[in-house]
């Protein structure tokens, strides 16, 4: 890579593809070749890079030989169709789908947590893994490490952000729907009367909705959400029998998605240990009230109300809450950061 | 009480004193004579009941004598001060407070879950649980009395008006903050500058808080509000040795509390049986997407995303999602079913 890497964003007009194209700047990728895909509908515009312009190619259509890696974040059905297709062309696939990420072909990885992982991509294609495992990563990682992570309780608050700019939109109409009118700002939230939204089923604004994600149809009556933290959680620390009960809850937050989660452990892990542990974790910093404006716009996981609990014996459980942006390392970093992992190699 | 009690609403003025004094219209409850107090800074002006006005008298120095009933929502320190005046004029004092919460000699009452405990108050006070207590208990009653509970893991979403209407107007103003300059409406949630907080430490618009309540000095890093639901939980259901981890946080969201629960029993309890016993449950209203915005208004508990949690063996563990008017049964509403039980006593 003498002289930096021949590099593909596909997706490059989405929001997290803006957080991509602004980070590879940011962090100084080493570029040899940049260049943009989105959809036809996109192709022939511009968007920027640096102080020129680089013009969008049909990711459908684009001839993707010479590029050494493709960064993908442009949905499942364009992961499924065209990965594979920019793999074939010996371009290695930084996928932020879901399309590929239980395939055991295929490896899910966090930088900070299973970086050697990316060494097995057998298909070419390494997967990103959903924003809210994303988060919980780089906290759990060193506490199983110590003590051997058994069990999961997770509870989320997940930001608008992480169902698109859709989602953005719709908590910005509804908060001014509310805001234009004053008495609906009042203790009695049940009198706003909000526009019918379209992107969730229920009013996003003032409320939650403990329903992120779609109910899978498997009889479990847990969302694909739900079931993506904990395959994906297994997946990446190699826990294959790790035991996992989370509720996913969208919450009127714009970015930075929270998790409240109690650990349960092999071995009795104490507060003041797991403290230290994580003082010390890369990709994690400790705060006293974690809180998604506080990670929004940064890099790491904030972990903070790390308790002892009491439900589990001897010593070997504890409760904690954590932050993190959802479009940085939940999306666009960690890709970015498997990039750097990759470049390492070639 | 042939034509009906004579009863005293003390903290008239305030948020929860309000829904009391719409509730006690509203459910018709047998009055023969009603008398409102608050501080002495209200004393002296008057606030409306039916077609007629009362005029507030000052708590701190009225005369409670021939009440039959006080329902108390001024504050720790008023009931503090005054319960105890009043219960010794004759008076059953409802005390919406944490004073007596946990006094052996005063009964904590969830109309639906303890009912025969307003028998015990040897000291003529009954006391109202916390608001997120009270919206979980007629869901875990049912549940407890099938399959024994024996250990809770709880994060909760609670609403702002459970701090006040302090903490309200912050939620109010920051949105209007936030809306009057458009570019704030943003993905980037970091780039909000709002005013300065007052109610709360960090600002609540676009945000959770995940440390609701204080932190108690006795090294447990847990805030007054979680072990409020710990404690309270284990006095209203009779389970002295119940495990509680909880997790409280404040949402964005004006009223309804929401509580995700996981819950660990005894005996095995499926789904469909937890189901059917919440179809029947006093108090509680299954819902496919249990949210504040529905709960808002509405007297019950509303029940949903029921699910097995894989972590507990032997099929003994559930996940739930409940919300719950705070102001309504979280406050106002159960105090003046607990004054509807007394009354039938008198």
């Amino acid at each position: 890579m003498a002289d930096g890497l021949r590099v593909g964003v596909v997706g490059a007009t989405g929001q997290v593809g803006a957080v991509m194209r602004k980070l590879l700047a940011e962090r100084e990728f080493p570029i040899a070749e940049l260049r943009y895909f989105a959809s036809a509908r996109s192709a022939g515009s511009k968007l920027p890079w640096r102080d020129t312009e680089i013009t969008i190619e049909d990711a459908s259509t684009a001839d993707p030989s010479g590029l050494d890696i493709a960064l993908f974040s442009a949905g499942g059905s364009t992961s499924k169709a065209q990965a594979p297709r920019f793999a074939a062309a010996g371009v290695t696939v930084i996928d932020n789908s879901s399309a590929f990420r239980m395939d055991p072909d295929v490896p899910l990885v966090v930088s900070e947590v299973n970086p050697e992982a990316v060494k097995e991509a057998r298909k070419g294609i390494i997967a990103n893994p959903n924003c809210t495992t994303i988060a919980a990563m780089p906290v759990l990682k060193p506490l199983h490490d110590e003590a051997g992570l058994v069990r999961l309780v997770a509870s989320t608050y997940q930001a608008v952000s992480g169902s698109g700019l859709a989602g953005v939109d719709e908590l910005a109409g509804q908060v001014r729907a509310a805001a234009e009118h004053a008495s609906l700002l009042t203790h009695d939230g049940a009198a706003i009367d909000f526009p019918k939204p379209e992107k969730y089923v229920r009013p996003i604004a003032f409320n939650v909705l403990p329903m992120a994600g779609s109910i899978v149809d498997d009889g479990e009556f847990e969302t694909d959400e739900e079931k993506k933290f904990r395959n994906e959680s297994r997946k990446i620390l190699s826990i294959p029998g790790l035991a996992v009960s989370c509720t996913c809850v969208r919450v009127p937050v714009f970015s930075g998605h929270s998790v409240s989660v109690n650990a349960e452990f092999e071995r009795p892990l104490s507060v003041e240990r797991a403290t230290e542990l994580l003082t010390h974790a890369p990709g994690v910093e400790l705060s006293e009230e974690p809180t998604p404006l506080q990670a929004a716009g940064n890099d790491p996981s904030y972990v903070g109300r790390i308790r002892v609990d009491p439900g589990v014996e001897g010593g070997r459980g504890l409760a904690l809450f954590l932050s993190n942006d959802n479009l940085r390392k939940g999306a666009a970093l960690n890709a970015i950061q498997i990039a750097e992992l990759v470049a390492q190699q070639l």
